[in-house]
């Protein structure tokens, strides 16, 4: 482990001497740094990685707020098991390991699946008139999250991705945008998986309504906010990220639905989770881009991707790896006996 | 080889009927459309990618128009050759294969390194006072870049991307640009591989005098631009782009230079070259994103990268893999049994 107190200058050294312009290689000389700042070490490494794919039903969905049936999100899980999904193709490409976590989708799975089976409902509750889990529900999600992640720790991963299913998901994340960002929720509403004008403003007044149906205001507590209009997905992965960030693993952070998340478990731990987040993508979801202003950040993909899954994670790894090869084996002008600039 | 006649709407009903919302691949989309259009076929493969890196001085340098003395063009093939820049690092992550060939270096390389050996001159001219080329240095330049392109053809690559090293050719890049697209030569300039702005001011300068010294205007003819004004790798990259179109291959375009040699390419060849080419990466090199708004074009990455080689290309590669992937190896709705929308 390198001495922290130099840590920093001694990676920006490594970096700028490397056998390129100073600065050319963009966004992969500010992602080596933070790769080796977090892991401590001018030659970091990325180990077995992984997506964690959480799958949730939400009650909200009976409004019609998505133009896909709930039914679909136990019928892309049983895809997940069989290898059809994009998810699959992409982590199989990538030698990403993909595990499906069924946290409370409305449907029995066969047992012997390859799924994780830890239900903490069987789909949420309709927060257009009631909160959407139970507290227990809520914690209990979030430690299947944070316990799905401690194992692999114990298994060496150090770079994990989310990904998640669950028709009516992105209403449940544009209801948590809006809670923990203080931006208008109309402009946390859009297409989702695909409705059109009319369907984005019906789906804009139900939220509407479901947020003046409630006692949750901004001011409320994180627990609050996340049991009335979260979902078992984004609170498993709301607490998987505090737990990736406490074994010091890097995050990688999908789309709009993950970021949501991401919002919940910032407000729960604190701004510095951030420091082991690498954004991955801007998601064609409109309301992404604004959460990522609310955080500063700019992703490494912006490919008008609005799938989920944890798509988004799997696109962009080969470009972190990038970041960690040309730190650990390019040559610098030094040693490959190359003149430096004038 | 599938019927030509409605292959493009068999190719759009293969990607809309996937597991997947309509469009929710976003650019990867558009990509496997474009893969499958170019090879004729609903199940397209990326077979032998290569990137070709094509060398040569400039006389231009002299001028001290870059920050780096020409021995570097040399010292950087050296690196080439011990794996140690930066495209040797990631094309060798992706499994792309590498061959540097010398089309005008001015430094005698052994003869044993693992370089392709077609010098057509020892670095060119400087056009600030006179032509870069004669006529029949820059056939030759061209012949070597067709030459290369039709053995890996032989071999089965069907996927091809270019790379350069030079010092001094964004010089080159910027004059090409203003004499092919008619954008004002200032807007042409940029920093290369890292001048402060007083040596923008200057580089702009030097390169207006050229100008002025030559007889060549917009109107002149494309290889009377090429020769006075172009490079070795450029003319080089310019027949191999018009060699790989006639042989169907895809054309990975990286950044300011390779796409000035497109510029010429399609200048000599006609804007169906275009209907092959992936446009990998927007570089930092501020003229760039100008070219490829000339081109109508918006790239797979935009990382603020700046460095040649081919390294856009090599980093992009993965995605485009992936657009290959889901085309081939994604579950349709009807085959996973998944609910379409309603």
């Amino acid at each position: 482990m390198q001495n922290f107190s130099t840590l920093g200058i001694d990676l920006q050294h490594k970096i700028d001497t490397k056998t390129k312009p100073l600065g050319a290689l963009g966004v992969l000389e500010g992602l080596a740094y933070q790769i080796g700042t977090v892991q401590k070490t001018l030659t970091p490494s990325l180990q077995n990685p992984h997506i964690l794919l959480f799958a949730g039903d939400h009650g909200i969905a009976k409004e019609g707020v998505s133009p896909y049936p709930q039914e679909v999100t136990a019928q892309m899980v049983l895809n997940f098991t069989r290898g059809g999904a994009a998810i699959n193709v992409f982590a199989k490409q990538h030698n990403i390991a993909l595990q499906v976590i069924d946290v409370g989708v409305n449907y029995d799975f066969p047992a012997d699946l390859p799924i994780v089976h830890e239900k903490a409902g069987k789909g949420t509750a309709n927060f257009l008139h009631q909160p959407a889990m139970t507290l227990d529900q809520c914690k209990e999600a979030i430690w299947v999250g944070k316990s799905a992640v401690r194992k692999l720790h114990e298994h060496h991963c150090n770079v994990i991705g989310f990904g998640e299913m669950g028709i009516g998901n992105t209403s449940s994340a544009s209801m948590l945008m809006h809670l923990f960002t203080g931006i208008p929720l109309e402009d946390c509403v859009g297409k989702g998986t695909g409705l059109d004008d009319t369907g984005v403003s019906r789906k804009k007044e139900i939220l509407q309504q479901a947020l003046k149906n409630s006692p949750i205001t901004s001011e409320a507590d994180h627990y609050e906010k996340l049991k009335y209009f979260g979902g078992f997905e984004v609170a498993a992965i709301a607490g998987a990220m505090i737990r990736a960030y406490e074994d010091n693993m890097l995050i990688l952070i999908d789309g709009f639905i993950v970021t949501s998340a991401l919002l919940v478990a910032v407000s729960i731990h604190g701004r510095q989770v951030l420091d082991n987040c690498i954004f991955t993508h801007t998601s064609g979801e409109q309301g992404h881009a604004k959460m990522l202003d609310f955080f500063g950040v700019k992703p490494i993909l912006n490919l008008g991707m609005r799938l989920g899954e944890g798509t988004g994670c799997a696109l962009a790894y080969p470009i972190v790896q990038s970041a960690v090869n040309f730190l650990n084996d390019m040559a610098s002008f030094e040693s490959a006996g190359v003149s430096s600039k004038s």
